[in-house]
């Protein structure tokens, strides 16, 4: 029995690992696609599920967000357990809820959290390095955590983008930036209303060279207000990124 | 330049997921193979490489111990590096170390440390569950510590014990027996001076009866002392079971 057009918001888990990132597209899977598939079988209409941005290829999520509109009668409790009954095992969708017609996963949004993990050690780690990126020599935790704090605040961060980001303002604001050391392990979190293309893994690129007594944390400053991307460090790899939470 | 037969003792950490646990057998990838044939890849001898104890498949570890005698010149700091260029990205050399003539990574061993991880939650982790056991529903962590304490000390703990144990004594001493929360992850660390086939996955398994109010922890303890496996609960799953430390 059709209940009329419904929005529903939907939270995802993935391991990035084996998808092409998020945002569908020819030839490659992606997590979009999975997700579409898994909501044509429960529902019977092909259905676009809007994420709340683009991850990248490898990049993990733990509280990824979307939305999709649907005129199945399901309840939202249920709708989870449906849909992961149609997701491979790298994907899951934890939990689902009705929302306002005018709700959109990306343009509602009001702030994302995203955490890198770093390994800081020699050697390699077999049950470790799928969510983590290892880096040696040991780093400086504090010295990052100087140079992190600049980050924090309304900016322009066109010096943490790569090329592909969409057109606009690369103003965003940043309302943490913290480091958390428990060793081998180094966590760097960081929420922003908003994050330009590959802008978390170019700050932990330059973060490391930070660790690493390369660049000093007023240097990173001035590579921040520089505005220049070819003054940041290398794009960190996105084993170690993961997308934790985004606000409404 | 042969300098005589040394006895090295080495640190291996794994992701057991896609062996057949550490003991050679044939037909079925282990291990101890593996990591026999990178030894005999690095110093052209075939060479018996012998661990602290089996780990069963499935089941993964942070810091086993195994020993092996060889010839070969190699400095210690440098065997973990050659090793590791030989061994597949889920196995990994941690450290080595000249040890005395009489060390034996089993019989030598004084203690051994598990953690088994356990999700509490009823949706699936795409990114959890590699290293941990999904229950559902919510578990009593205070009930558990309740019936956990009572391992702690010299017990005979054939009632924990699978078919395909050794002959001989089921007594054992526990030295620690603690579960530590971190919602929706609760880790059962359990040390003894050694383990029946199973013990730990056995313990686990009667443990989420108690926190799922099924037996009491005053059960729990007659269920230690009768000694009778069939009066425990079901084997817990191999893949939340890790083995952290052996001491010597």
């Amino acid at each position: 029995m059709p209940v009329g057009r419904r929005n529903i918001k939907i939270t995802v888990e993935y391991d990035g690992a084996s998808y092409f990132g998020w945002q569908r597209q020819p030839n490659h899977m992606t997590i979009q696609q999975r997700l579409e598939e898994a909501v044509e079988a429960v529902t019977q209409a092909h259905t676009t599920v809007h994420g709340s941005g683009r991850t990248d290829t490898g990049v993990h999520a733990r509280g990824q967000v979307a939305h999709l509109h649907t005129e199945s009668s399901i309840p939202p409790e249920k709708f989870p357990y449906a849909l992961n009954a149609h997701l491979p095992h790298d994907i899951a969708v934890l939990s689902a809820e009705d929302v306002a017609a005018d709700f959109h996963a990306r343009f509602s949004a009001l702030s994302k959290t995203y955490a890198y993990t770093i390994l800081n050690q020699p050697i390699r780690s077999p049950t470790r390095e799928r969510y983590a990126t290892r880096v040696w020599p040991a780093v400086d935790v504090s010295l990052m955590q100087q140079a992190a704090s600049c980050l924090v605040g309304e900016h322009d961060f066109a010096a943490f983008q790569s090329e592909g980001s969409r057109p606009g303002s690369t103003v965003r604001c940043v309302t943490r930036a913290e480091l958390a050391s428990d060793p081998p392990l180094i966590v760097f979190w960081i929420e922003a209303n908003g994050f330009l293309y590959n802008m978390v893994r170019a700050i932990v690129g330059t973060l490391l060279l930070v660790g690493h007594g390369k660049v000093s944390p007023s240097r990173f400053r001035s590579v921040l207000e520089s505005g220049a991307r070819d003054q940041a460090g290398p794009t960190a790899p996105a084993r170690g990124l993961c997308l934790m939470q985004v606000t409404y």
